[in-house]
């Protein structure tokens, strides 16, 4: 319940996102140490996640599976690049059923090893090929800093690992997820994501391409929001996944991989959230409308639920999520200040004048008070409820967008890029040397996002070095 | 692929089991110990088994979350018969990030330790009561001897928490959700499940009442396929969950527990399964009928798969869940094995003559060969598989409980009933005490599976002792 007012974000940004999070009861610091619990409000807006992605993989032909939560360390050991990477955030098991383990084993902090294991025991010929398996659940990896959603010990996700004949097919699939999370993250979650590919220094531990989705907050700080990987042959060497070809030769296979996971909540509630609490965009929201019927006395009472009841039905029947507040225990002020503070879009106030005049009053979370306040009238009441949340939807990606255009800049040179940075993203020409993305991060803790598939066509000078540049990239500071 | 000939139930039962589960791709052995993998083909009928336990639990209140996989060891130790229980089963995480943890982490076998922390920390006022939590994970139990879907290390599952105020709210919640069990069991997967209490010697480490639901297989053993437990207060004093009632005192839940495992997909394809492979359900199938096209040349196949793919659009169309087999590389008869195997429900074959003919040949899974074919018109194709699958999903209930009843037998004297309990159950009375019960188990090695909650009137004599006895139980061996 929000009886405490929320810390502004112009206050303190990091403290407003969790106050959020707490009193949305999104989600709770569990009793150990870097992790989180998922409350039931959090998890019902991840199984909304969980089910626009899951239909967008199986209607491109992959399929779920589930591997083991624990992973002989030896795995780990196979591939050079992807231990160094993980080995610092590991967590050990030592003993089991009593006994003191041969080998030590891992809770999975991401799952290529023993995916790639079963890939080679699973892969024969070409006709095998691909193998396209997602798997959904929680990995594990140390964290002594939690922030909920963003930065805990397990957190939950699905990672899809695919297998493919040629380099060409891998690519392929790389970027058709690429896209998937493009158009899950601006449809969906109404987040305007860039897609681009990842330097050197930033991609992923064994992959040869990486590429990602970045978000803008509303502290203008980026959020990567999903990421897809190309690992060429480097695990199918690893763990021997080999295929014969239509000429009866063993090739080595090329995989792939991708990931976003519950961080994503993070994203929308730092990219939409206003100083009033969440705002959730319809198409994912675990409540669309929420119904508060308004009396004081048992005579409107009944008169106002009547109706209120008659509403319920009527859009529960045109499919839209919805919640009825009858609680007799608090004001309707706190009603419409806990229901704002969960984010949901749309609110039907119902009171004994609604009623005789055949009207509700409907308030759309997206522009709080008045500004967002509409009479309409109770007969069609569901195609207009529908209707303001497809509006509100695209007004929030709309507004997003403007936001995220409004503070990404393109400075004329290092030093204006050094000021920028501070408040905004900068768009510059890079070298692509990691002395120079060094250098950024070493005098202003920006790093460099993604480099944008769609460049300008010609070269220019680096912002940092002044050496000839081919493409473009985005600095910011990140979470 | 199902190149070589299983073997049969009668050969070796368990061996059947184990052939069935990697012939047709529902699991594999992990190379971690006790770990299994589970394939495409198993998981997406885990899927279907989730969804529709997932639609009962919502439309009874309940809301799903997540919870930490580690939990601190000492949680355990809160409650005496609880550790005592699991203690032997641990799996524990001594080093995290690189360094010793202070305390050690136990991935979690069951979770009513940190969900009864959380609660504690929730629940405040009987406003917040009753708490309806659902989690769907997996957990770990340290085992030695694998097979796969009943006996794993890691498995699959949810787990149902609940807080109440009262004990009857308590009890009412338990036998709600086996009812939901039996229902699902019987009307889902097509198991003739029988629900009962169990025995003290047999109930959950830490609950006051445990509850299951009883299945028999085909080689005469129960399979304990869902439980729901009642804690009383036991869970809540140990983890202080505590509300203020509305006389404004505090008092202590009573809280509950329940799951049902990927275990019951064990029980699934051991009742249901033949010497030709799995037989899966038809409303739980991941795939109700296959398409299988037969041509020998080019001209027939094109005038073949014209039809074939009208007749695929159309049973998509009416919501049938479909594979279309157009494989080039293998005989028709290999793919009849083949999707025999994998328990499709129905074949519809579709050959040159049966285009001219404007019909096709339906083969349903539970009566293989010539006895379950049936050659229907192409009119209405969609509505004859619907109904068909609808038979075939009574058919298979009703053999299976016909199998069950006239494998229970009530032995006139313990003799007979040690006869009996070899190759069947004995439904039997028994005075309830341990000592009958151990004896039992000692003699024959069968347990008691459960006390049915239809009880007949009247007591009589305990089978074993010939004490007075108020109530019959069914023994028999028990996976």
């Amino acid at each position: 319940m929000a009886e405490e007012k929320l810390t502004t974000r112009s206050e303190d940004f990091s403290e407003w996102y969790n106050q959020i999070v707490l009193k949305a009861e999104m989600a709770d610091y569990a009793p150990v140490r870097g992790c989180m619990v998922v409350r039931p409000y959090g998890w019902a807006l991840w199984e909304n996640i969980v089910s626009a992605l899951d239909k967008e993989f199986k209607a491109t032909g992959h399929v779920n599976a589930a591997f083991p939560t624990l992973i002989p360390m030896s795995f780990f050991e196979k591939e050079k690049e992807h231990v160094e990477g993980f080995a610092p955030e590991l967590a050990v098991v030592t003993h089991g059923g009593g006994e003191k383990l041969e080998e030590p084993l891992v809770v999975r902090p991401t799952s290529e090893t023993i995916i790639g294991y079963m890939y080679s025991k699973w892969v024969k010929s070409w006709r095998d090929l691909p193998i396209l398996i997602v798997q959904w659940g929680s990995v594990l990896r140390w964290e002594m800093r939690t922030k909920l959603f963003l930065r805990t010990s397990e957190f939950y996700w699905h990672e899809g690992h695919t297998a493919h004949a040629t380099k060409d097919e891998a690519l392929e699939e790389m970027y058709r997820i690429l896209d998937i999370y493009e158009n899950f993250a601006v449809n969906e979650a109404a987040l305007p994501v860039i897609k681009g590919r990842k330097s050197d220094t930033e991609k992923f531990a064994g992959a040869q391409i990486t590429t990602s989705i970045e978000c803008m907050m509303q502290d203008k700080r980026a959020l990567q929001s999903g990421t897809s990987h190309y690992f060429g042959q480097n695990f199918a060497k690893a763990f021997d996944i080999q295929y014969l070809d239509t000429n009866n030769t063993l090739q080595f296979c090329e995989t792939t991989s991708w990931a976003i996971s519950s961080r994503i909540i993070g994203a929308i509630i730092m990219t939409h959230g206003d100083d009033q609490g969440l705002v959730l965009p319809p198409r994912l929201a675990p409540i669309q409308a929420v119904i508060v019927p308004i009396y004081k006395n048992d005579a409107e009472k009944s008169k106002v639920m009547e109706t209120a009841n008659r509403i319920f039905a009527e859009l529960k029947a045109a499919g839209i999520r919805l919640k009825m507040d009858d609680r007799d225990n608090v004001s309707s002020g706190f009603k419409f200040n806990d229901w704002e503070m969960r984010g949901v879009p749309v609110r039907v106030e119902i009171g004994p004048r609604d009623v005789e005049k055949g009207s509700v009053a409907l308030a759309r979370r997206d522009r709080p008070g008045k500004e967002g306040k509409s009479f309409v009238p109770q007969t069609n009441l569901a195609a207009a409820v529908s209707g303001l949340l497809v509006e509100i939807q695209s007004a929030l990606l709309a507004r997003a967008t403007a936001f995220r255009d409004a503070n990404i800049h393109e400075p004329k040179d290092y030093e204006e890029l050094k000021q920028v940075v501070q408040d905004g993203w900068a768009f510059s020409y890079w070298c692509g040397s990691k002395e120079c993305e060094a250098r950024v991060k070493e005098d202003t803790k920006a790093t460099t996002r993604n480099i944008p598939l769609d460049q300008p066509k010609g070269e220019a000078r680096c912002i940092v070095c002044g050496e000839k540049a081919a493409q473009k990239v985005y600095f910011a500071k990140a979470y």
